[in-house]
């Protein structure tokens, strides 16, 4: 029977267009940071539109919404799905709201075909996983998955000083029920893979296996200010050089460890950044990622040799932190096995492959058993207000999503 | 009887520590950025000193002010002295400052050995010389040097896009003066050397025969953003890449036209600047300078080889513009002669130097016979809030500048 059902994909795709036009960009993009007035418009659809299909909605003590379609028995765990609507300051229609709206497709289509599953299904939406307004990215989830404390998760701030707990209460979103703490049967989350890699094979299906793991280092360093002019060069103490060097070397560690690593500088801020003086101190952030926790060690040994030596010859002072981390994470095997087989009944190319990423269902993965389904981007490329996708593509993912979900969602 | 001519170091000093509360940091510096309204504060006290030494006060159309003493002659062209009262964002006491207030000192002493010069003597404080909130820097002088023209001048815009003219109206120094198109017989401008050479070698004044040529680049490296995670290295586009390497050449441009050459990267500006990012965009400036215009335009090649090289290797966009430039300046021989007797007489021990900042009796030098007078400052820092100089060496140099001016100004 549940061979019959199928998701619509028009529905879908026009559900993830009007989402995009709540903060819309004039390049096709969408910039939506976490609990701002945006976020909240597109949170308020959300809710508008699930309640339209008939679900009860919570709302947990970091914002997370939870709407749920009942079971045939209603006291068993449920299966949920969810990603995230908040974007980067240059993100695109696709990452994070694929994944809420293909749960919202999976509710809309059971709902059409009149079908009841015997678990309870919840579509989720986690606050602030891109990690652009407040770090570290996917907070909520990590609350959720017990790797952060709701206390310090609430007291992140912006770079204008507004503790996330009072964002959330400013756009209406402070709920009251708790944060993780009950069962949960299986989670899935659909994905765009925001990588090349299925593109470049034709395959419709990534089969996710697991997930990099991935450190967070913010690197300060300080020599000193001087005037550009008549500090001759042997006497300067020029941060921004150090902070050069360090760089081009994260660059060289990424290729060193091809074809896994990626390495990358984000962010970087130099101060008093005026042309004419020798910058006096440049504060900047690194990203490391591979699927092997051994090879991410080697990586940080050599990230933090290299700018011990620079700062040592640049007479510079160093503060290198390591401030977030977490280790490789393999799905779970039942689920993973579900999933390559509804992409294999449904007739699409897939593929197994190991998300790059970082996504809320790391952190779920921590205390339910947990899944996800890649889709191809244009080019692989996403965190860009030109990602893109096809319909077709989206389709595959979300009828995949619904298969599986409903086989873990109908297993006592 | 102008051998009995002597400045009030203790007077001098004062005016200086005063001034120097305008915009005064907790660390000691000074912030007055141009056309502010500590700026406007400080032209105000200025002005009040002015008149109460009895000099008339006049504006021109770029904002600069006059201070006239008259002279037994007034018809002949004056000897004028002066320098800048805007800062660095984290600027100290004495730049720009002490060349005003030496000047100020001269006109102070003459009155109190109540000494009239033939020719008139006249004070100036000159408008944006920094060039940290308009660029290009000595924006107000290039005009009345003819460098600039002033509709040019008047429609240079701070990062807010306010223009220069109207800060100037906002401020109330918009005069009605033309700036230049008179004739100066002779300008002496004191000023800390911003460098180490005096202090390492013990001397207390610096007789300044010329100043470095300086080139200023703007550089855009534009790849494309792209999630840090999935997006494997040999796909990337990375901006910051690029700008990275660009910088520590531009610093190894400097070292191999040793000794002479300054070679500096002050300002950088990522997009989006986002930690798991890739960087899209970068924007940084060059700053070039050496006494010889040849090797400045070797340096000039080897960048420009460099950066088209660079952006080539990691597939980047590349826009590199050249947005200022002077050739080196010589001084006014008899002037720097004169300068250099004054020292002697004086007792003090000095030596030539070239200046390896601009400043703006550069400009002034295209249409009038100019010098211009160093003293030592502590561990030849600047641009600095830790800028520093002794009461001693101050009243040394405003000692030299009494003696050169007043030699001039007696000149028929």
């Amino acid at each position: 029977m549940t061979d019959n059902l199928r998701i619509d994909g028009d529905r879908l795709w026009r559900s993830l267009i009007d989402l995009a036009k709540i903060g819309g960009t004039e390049k096709g993009g969408v910039c939506r940071l976490a609990l701002t007035d945006l976020d909240r418009q597109a949170r308020d659809l959300f809710v508008a539109w699930c309640k339209q299909a008939g679900c009860a909605i919570a709302v947990d003590r970091m914002g997370n919404i939870f709407a749920r379609r009942p079971g045939r028995d209603d006291s068993l765990a449920p299966v949920i799905t969810g990603s995230h609507i908040d974007t980067q300051p240059t993100g695109g229609k696709f990452d994070g709201a694929y994944g809420v709206m293909a749960g919202l497709e999976v509710i809309r289509s059971l709902n059409a075909a009149n079908y009841q599953t015997l678990r309870p299904i919840e579509v989720v939406v986690w606050t602030n996983e891109e990690g652009s307004r407040f770090a570290p990215a996917m907070t909520a989830s990590g609350v959720f998955g017990g790797v952060f404390e709701l206390d310090y998760a609430l007291a992140r701030k912006d770079i204008d000083g507004v503790t996330l707990g009072e964002a959330l209460k400013t756009i209406g979103y402070a709920g009251d029920t708790p944060c993780g703490g009950r069962k949960v049967e299986a989670c899935f989350e659909a994905h765009i893979e925001q990588g090349p890699i299925l593109e470049a094979e034709g395959k419709t299906i990534g089969v996710v296996t697991g997930a990099q793991g991935q450190r967070w280092y913010e690197i300060t360093l300080t020599g000193q200010e001087a005037h550009a002019g008549p500090t001759p060069m042997p006497r300067r103490r020029d941060a921004l050089v150090g902070a050069a060097r360090v760089i081009d070397e994260v660059n060289r560690i990424g290729f060193r460890h091809a074809p896994n690593a990626c390495a990358t500088v984000g962010m970087i801020q130099c101060h008093p950044n005026s042309r004419n003086t020798i910058p006096g101190r440049v504060f900047f952030t690194v990203d490391f990622r591979n699927p092997d926790d051994a090879v991410l060690a080697r990586m940080d040994r050599e990230l933090r040799e290299f700018a011990i030596r620079t700062a040592a010859e640049l007479k510079l002072e160093l503060k290198l932190e390591q401030i977030w981390a977490f280790g490789a994470t393999a799905f779970d095997r039942r689920l993973v096995e579900g999933v390559r087989k509804a992409a294999a009944k449904a007739g699409h190319g897939h593929r197994d492959i190991v998300s790059g990423a970082g996504h809320d269902s790391v952190y779920i993965a921590r205390v339910a058993p947990t899944a996800m389904i890649f889709v191809p981007c244009k080019d692989g490329i996403s965190h860009n207000e030109v990602e893109d996708a096809t319909p077709e593509h989206i389709a595959a993912g979300a009828q995949v999503l619904l298969q599986a979900m409903v086989e873990a969602a109908d297993r006592r």
